[in-house]
């Protein structure tokens, strides 16, 4: 049996880093999806392949601990370490002693804040779960991607696994977890990428210290982010783009003032609103990474064209209504 | 005899738009100055000469309607208007029919948001009140000045002709004047001009319109904006300049949060930060016009440059502690 599931990717629409002070943050999914093929193998090994990564090798032996690089060198085993901790969690599970050949192919950008990693181990809980007959649910899916996620990063949000599982549109809340909004109006972005890496804890930590510093300032801009996200959900229901995009343009200008945007996305930001977008703000950590727009339908490839010519790489995706999903199985 | 005055630029530090709704503003006369020449003439016209708005020509006959262009053609006129109604509120304080040659002299750039056009009627109501042997005080310089903005601009806040004569750092508030904040503290700034011309009442107009249709989130925002004026007022007694910088950095994200920024005004913001600049901000209506960067003494040179390479024109200035001034009587 072949069979291959697909995860999506996420965008935070609103307040990122404002959730790191209890304040909601609205993630969707976006139609970029990684694809996980599996099969059996005739023998025990586990064989992982991951392009996007540059990372490919076999794991064999007591317990998996052997691993033999087959592209990616000496930096391909930690960088397959992620999957490999979804696969021995549904080995686990299945009691089974099987070898597995797992290949990733991703649409995703890697490192760019659009959850890629949470979406590959979304999308191998869900492939390997059904060629190991585990029939899992979404909500086992969900549960087997965060707790990989626990393993690598120690204690993440857990949204980045949920809303590539449920896909749609999330609430998330720091300690009341994801609540689905259920929406029917199609959001068309473009996302676009500064290429530029950064520390999402280095940011955190800015806007820590600033807090800290200027606290009857900068608690209100945080308490100013959680508003934007109730009125944006209200915009959302009432299919409401314009005020969105209004929304967005004023949440970017707070994640300005407390210090995570630079220079490169303020770039790309006015080059999407040069063109005609509905609305553009950083999305993710910031610092680089990347910027989303909201445009109106017709407006994408014209939105899209100016954040290329202003020097970054784009992707333009509409809401994943579906998250995991099998593709393929055969 | 023959009486040159001059009197400051000024810069929006803190406070440009949300000084509309009642928050207080913090405005810093800056070492750029404005020079106007005056001397008596043999016969009863009115010569007035202003290089930087390329405009002269002579007014005569009865109550100077007379207008005679020497440069630039029909719209000399219009241009001089506001000097011409400075000298004629002088002429009538002093009761004499006599004939002036006005020479202006600036070194601040036109309609950027400096102040420039104050400044002309400040040291124009000091330089011909000497002459006519007025004896004016500051207050009654800054009555004739800012009574001529009247005339001419409809209700002007007045903190524009108050900067100008008094120098120094003023706190502004709606309803409640200017209050002189005393300092000991250089503040050295690069002033960057886009040279980008913008409406002042289309981005006040922008604000309102934002404010109207999400006053839960814009009004929080501007009292935000009232609370940066407190904290920057206790950093600039401190002389603590880094905590003016944050501020500056801050008060710059709000305004781009209610829509005021530009791509151009963006990149010269960056370019002064990534150059070591303390902070860095737009200073006064915004879309186009100027930004300001505060910058530690030695690293002037260095902002002003990044500055430029972002396509800035800059001038450098420290606070102009004197406001208006007799330069030279002879």
């Amino acid at each position: 049996m072949r069979v291959t599931a697909s995860a999506p990717a996420k965008v935070i629409l609103f307040g990122e880093h404002f959730v790191v002070y209890g304040e909601p943050a609205l993630v969707m999914a976006v139609e970029r999806r990684v694809y996980v093929s599996t099969e059996p193998r005739t023998d025990c090994k586990i064989y992982i392949r991951a392009d996007g990564i540059g990372a490919s090798g076999y794991y064999s032996g007591e317990a998996l601990r052997t691993f033999e690089a087959e592209m990616g060198g000496r930096e391909a085993q930690d960088r397959l370490q992620p999957i490999k901790v979804v696969i021995e969690h549904a080995l686990r599970l299945s009691k089974k002693k099987v070898g597995l050949n797992v290949i990733v192919k991703s649409a995703i950008p890697v490192a760019a804040g659009l959850g890629s990693s949470a979406a590959v181990a979304v999308a191998t809980a869900a492939a390997v779960g059904r060629v190991l007959g585990l029939e899992l649910s979404r909500e086992e899916v969900y549960q087997i991607a965060y707790e990989a996620e626990k393993v690598i990063h120690g204690t993440p949000s857990g949204i980045d696994p949920a809303i590539s599982t449920y896909g749609g549109t999330l609430i998330y809340r720091r300690g009341e977890g994801v609540k689905p909004l259920t929406l029917e109006v199609e959001v068309p972005l473009v996302i676009g990428n500064t290429g530029l890496s950064r520390s999402t804890g280095d940011l955190v930590a800015r806007v820590r210290r600033l807090k800290d510093r200027y606290p009857s300032i900068v608690e209100p801009i945080l308490s100013v982010g959680g508003k934007i996200v109730a009125e944006a959900i209200m915009a959302l229901k009432a299919g409401d783009l314009e005020a969105l995009g209004n929304l967005m343009d004023i949440n970017h200008g707070l994640l300005s003032a407390v210090g995570v945007s630079s220079g490169p996305l303020e770039r790309l930001v006015y080059a999407a609103r040069r063109a005609g977008a509905l609305g553009a703000k950083l999305t993710g950590a910031g610092g680089g990474g990347c910027m989303v727009a909201l445009t109106a339908t017709g407006d994408l490839d014209k939105v899209a064209r100016a954040i290329e010519e202003a020097g970054g790489e784009t992707l333009t995706a509409t809401r994943a209504k579906e998250g995991v999903r099998i593709e393929e199985q055969r």
